[in-house]
């Protein structure tokens, strides 16, 4: 195989049935290609009590700095009905210049390209002047918890630094170019009980209906917009995902409800300061009576559920700099720096070195008939060839 | 046994479990006890696919007019668990003054002191210038569906007709002579669903969350009184019993949300106005776009479950007049003409002629350790003989 050739690299991947927590023979399958390339190439299982074990990978090619990370997965989420796809999700069958697959956009078409990219400056005999390493996990798309937060933990303790890290998820909305991503929202999850008394709906003064509270709290916490957004972050947001009382009996007045919610918020705010800002609006509007007549204030708790997931905005001119011009030298587009979506890896990323994302078009991500042009592979593995040696040579000018 | 007692008649009755649909015995007692004091007693079974099949009691004595029409059920709600009664549920023991059971309140009781008053105006040899007759039910606390709503369809059609009707069901707070209920507001339940449109939740312009709506109709729901109140009616009164959205993923914005909720409406309204003002309340809260800003008119729909119970008011001043008159001579007190509460048989009766209630003292009604002070039964039996007395001199002087 010409691991030059991104499509072949991709075609090689897809056929390893990846599901998470399922290896599949892809980390096998890129051990095989690295090493060739000169990589070292180590495997670590993430454990955790109650999880399943995941296979990870780490490759490093070189041994001295400066040191340039590409991180990435090649677990893939269930391709749902097999029957719905156009071509088998594992097949990698090419029609009219589209490459079908599950992962061929999120993300194995990223490492692909990476990895074809690094082959071709291998081949042109390029001297690299420092390191490059892949830090490949098996757990993104699922828990999250054997994959890259371990795998860096790891490779740190075995004496591992970086300078800078590019993580391959897709991140273009329409068009290879389109976008960048420089930094993420934070995210944090909360759980809201409201507890009044329990009573018949035809003695409504013997009861105090926790939904009259709740009203008034779910209004609180989305009626007023938290900010205005920073210069390279949307306004912060919250969403209320599920209000849920479980009370059956028409007649009856529920003793209690509740409520999930989460935010995305932006460099404004920590998850420390959202809590005590969201705290301060319940606390106003348990004590608001409108809808609660002569009531005492209502009784509530908030538990926050799980970890919170910081912001972050990484502000490294050499990493996002070079990356940008990489884009504009081989698309002719300025790509936007951008903070929007969901969370990634990159939040455990960040505390070990600067971070940017640049990966393939976003759109069937997680969809049936998941598919990449083929044209995107090559444009793309340009693109990471340029940042290769854009990134590179800004280092070794310092 | 002496039925002149009312409180060997309701020692009979307790001690027949007739949990509903169960009659345990208890109209065959009644049947037994009435047929001595001169009544045609006939037993009805109500009957309905998909419900227990249900037995009813008729009894009338004379054949003539005017006729009184004692209304009132000898099914009890279940007992919960029988060890945390001080006495036995269904063994009607009496301590300190007080008979314990199942029903004593709820209402055996009444149509023991019911019966009792009869059995004395019988003894004394008291010439009744008319008919009085029991219609008692074994499927008032289940689903009603087989009950007295049937037993009065099946009563009409063989040709009875009655004057007035009296409902013994405890309807004193605190004391005996508290309250007469003299109607009853009606009742009106909805299911409220609004959907939007499903997203992540780091894409909130990508989706429609229906809980912002939801918020902003619960809001209208709850937020304006519907009304102030009548002469004989409070305000009336909405409550919300539960909101459901059943999304455990905190990531995604939900599809839809749904509420119920009860209205307990006085004589300003009828079940149809109310579901026009509802309506055009959800409409204008809909089409606010204060918590999804820029956005189109939420869509929503409106179910009304089950049949709405009408609001009703007794104006009869020969009935609620000569009950006071009773309530006051034996107790010395004058009892508040109250429509407060909720739904009862006489939402039924009503349409056949005019109905109030009055019986025991309602506190431990539905509850463990359910009692009845023996001395309240002699007093209500001598209530409810003065009653008849003055209603028929009342019917006789007209
Ligand atoms: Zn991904
Ligand atoms: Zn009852």
């Amino acid at each position: 195989m010409t691991v030059t050739d991104p499509v072949r690299v991709l075609e090689t991947l897809v056929r390893c049935p990846s599901v998470t927590p399922e290896e599949g023979g892809a980390l096998s399958a890129l051990e095989a290609m690295l090493k060739p390339l000169g990589f070292s190439v180590e495997r670590m299982v993430g454990r955790e009590p109650g999880t399943p074990d995941v296979e990870n990978l780490y490759a490093r090619r070189g041994s001295d700095g400066p040191h340039l990370m590409f991180a990435g997965h090649t677990d893939v989420v269930p391709p749902g009905n097999e029957a719905s796809w156009r071509h088998p999700p594992f097949a990698a069958e090419i029609e009219d210049g589209l490459l079908f697959g599950r992962g061929t956009v999120d993300m194995k078409g990223g490492i692909a390209c990476f990895i074809a990219a690094v082959a071709r400056l291998v081949e042109k005999g390029h001297a690299l002047p420092g390191s490059i390493s892949l830090l490949i996990t098996g757990d993104e798309e699922g828990p999250g918890i054997n994959g890259t937060e371990k795998l860096l933990a790891w490779a740190r303790e075995r004496g591992e630094h970086w300078d800078a890290s590019l993580v391959g998820e897709p991140t273009n909305p329409d068009a290879l170019g389109d976008m960048i991503k420089v930094g993420r929202r934070g995210s944090l999850t909360g759980r809201l009980t409201v507890t009044g008394t329990q009573g018949h709906v035809a003695y409504p003064h013997l009861a105090d209906n926790p939904l009259r509270a709740m009203t008034a709290m779910l209004d609180a916490l989305m009626g007023k917009p938290l900010d205005d957004g920073t210069d390279l972050f949307p306004p912060s947001n919250l969403e209320v995902t599920s209000v849920d009382t479980g009370n059956t009996a028409t007649n009856v007045i529920p003793e209690s409800v509740s409520a999930t919610f989460n935010i995305r918020f932006n460099d404004i705010w920590s998850a420390q300061t959202l809590k005590a800002e969201l705290n301060a609006r319940l606390k106003r509007a348990a004590a608001d009576d409108t809808l609660r007549p002569g009531r005492d204030a209502a009784r509530f708790n908030v538990e926050w559920l799980g970890r919170a997931s910081p912001v972050f905005l990484t502000r490294d001119q050499r990493l996002s700099g070079s990356l940008a011009a990489a884009v504009e030298a081989v698309t002719g587009k300025v790509p936007a720096l951008s903070t929007t979506g969901g969370t990634s890896d990159a939040r455990f990323i960040k505390d070990y070195c600067p971070v940017v994302e640049f990966g393939l078009v976003g759109q069937t991500m997680h969809k049936v008939d998941e598919h990449v042009p083929v044209a995107d592979l090559e444009t793309l593995t340009e693109i990471y060839g340029h940042f290769i040696e854009r990134w590179f040579a800004l280092a070794d000018a310092r």
